[in-house]
């Protein structure tokens, strides 16, 4: 085995971790956490989502949140999920922008109404319109392992989407175990036949902890090469379309292990520690 | 990455799990998770241990667990502190015995009252009584990666302890995690190094849950080679003079994961789960 010696965590307990939260949590109280969390050194976080409020009301204060954290400088990710978000993104000043398409087209019509093909047409316009602007793009694969909807997700499904998004130009690729039931040969051998295929392309994985896997995934994705990861303090959020899609890897259980193996992130761990409770006091605690 | 195409589970909760519950548990309640445990196809399990009753009253029973494994017909194993133990466990027909020493004097000098060279001299006795009945010798390395004591425990402890096992005829040696503080880069590192100096030793992996990285560290000791797990039903149990030293691996989580990885155990999950909460009520629940 051979281990990095630095790795990335991109931390998306903000936007992926909150969104889902049935109560109701202030403008303030993302805020603070958005602030607590850059002062423990994580550079780049999922902090807003364009996304209609019809569909997500925890997330309609995007603006707002997305000129604190222009105030902060910290590298922030808008989610947006079709051409309107992008333009508010825009407007908003995001240094980044985070697209997804799911690998199983059963997750796709469920989720949001399309078929895979439609998905990636939408977002070639997404992708265009941020691309003039000189905006990142970060690409999510959805259900790249497992679906809840159609079970099984074979490898040309997840090869399909990816080829998409490298034609497209995306900046990073995330392979999301979004459903957490992927399970550590899997990760390994799908990161490695990605990396085979598109030797160029920057991967992110995406893992969830629901079986507990979440870190002998993360080191098995490491064994293929992948040195960036996604995490949400406390183990916030979820999908809200995905039936039992709950636990995020939490990044203090993440961090510990990277920083036991000595991996550097540049992220310090005890004042991690220090903001989980107030986290996890957003949180109505369905997530686990 | 390479990975088994079979690997044996040995269950220890009857034994590990349950010796440091503080409720009472009857003999009758003992049986029945070993006869339920035998009924998933786990075919070698730690059952009792023929300890002082009067250091773990729990284990007062160890005559009549013996006599009832002897009855289903599965390989026991019995943990034999001392010499005594041994004589009881050959008195009661155990048809496998378990010794422990810690790699750090720290830890034995708390747990036993004896150096490191002291336990060693008396597992001695331990396997000569052993070997001259016949009888299978699984030899514990406590504290193989940490110590509640001493903090950081050197490989060159690790190394001194198995040389003396593999010395006195051990039939397998079993690394412990005792405390839980091992993580997957130092577990693939000693392990390898473990195998390449003893490489007609057979080696189990005992792992704590403590901070998530069980799956992770079985994941990394199975590309050092490791193909013997041991793991306790629900993740009963810990060690009594270890502080922090709580939360076993699940045997049904290491089951789900080699489960989806096609590894193939003999024990069959769907079993197992329905016993799961037959095992957490024996608990109190103070192992989490």
């Amino acid at each position: 085995m051979q281990f990095p010696k630095k790795a990335e965590i991109i931390e998306v307990g903000p936007r992926d971790g909150l969104q889902n939260e049935p109560g109701p949590i202030t403008v303030e109280q993302k805020k603070e956490l958005i602030r607590r969390l850059a002062d423990t050194g994580l550079s780049r976080m999922e902090t807003a989502s364009f996304v209609n409020p019809k569909w997500v009301p925890q997330m309609a204060d995007a603006e707002e949140i997305a000129a604190w954290c222009n105030h902060l400088g910290i590298t922030w990710i808008a989610l947006t999920p079709n051409v309107k978000a992008v333009e508010r993104a825009i407007a908003a000043k995001a240094p980044q922008i985070a697209v997804f398409v799911g690998a199983s087209t059963a997750f796709n019509k469920k989720n949001i109404n399309k078929s895979t093909e439609e998905s990636l047409q939408e977002c070639k316009q997404i992708f265009e319109t941020a691309k003039s602007q000189g905006i990142f793009v970060r690409a999510y694969i959805s259900m790249a392992f497992s679906c809840p909807y159609q079970g099984k997700v074979t490898f040309e499904e997840v090869e399909r989407v990816c080829r998409s998004f490298v034609d497209l130009g995306a900046d990073e690729i995330d392979v999301a175990d979004t459903n957490g039931f992927a399970n550590p040969k899997q990760v390994y051998e799908r990161f490695s036949r990605l990396r085979e295929l598109f030797p160029e392309a920057v991967f992110v994985g995406h893992f969830h902890d629901t079986r507990k896997m979440a870190l002998a995934n993360t080191l098995a994705a490491m064994q293929a090469g992948v040195e960036k990861f996604d995490s949400s303090i406390g183990g916030l959020g979820g999908c809200p379309f995905s039936p039992g899609a709950t636990g995020n890897l939490a990044t203090e259980d993440l961090l510990l292990m990277l920083n036991e193996m000595g991996i550097d992130t540049g992220v310090s761990l005890d004042n991690l520690l220090e903001h989980v409770p107030f986290a996890k006091s957003l949180s109505a605690g369905w997530n686990g």
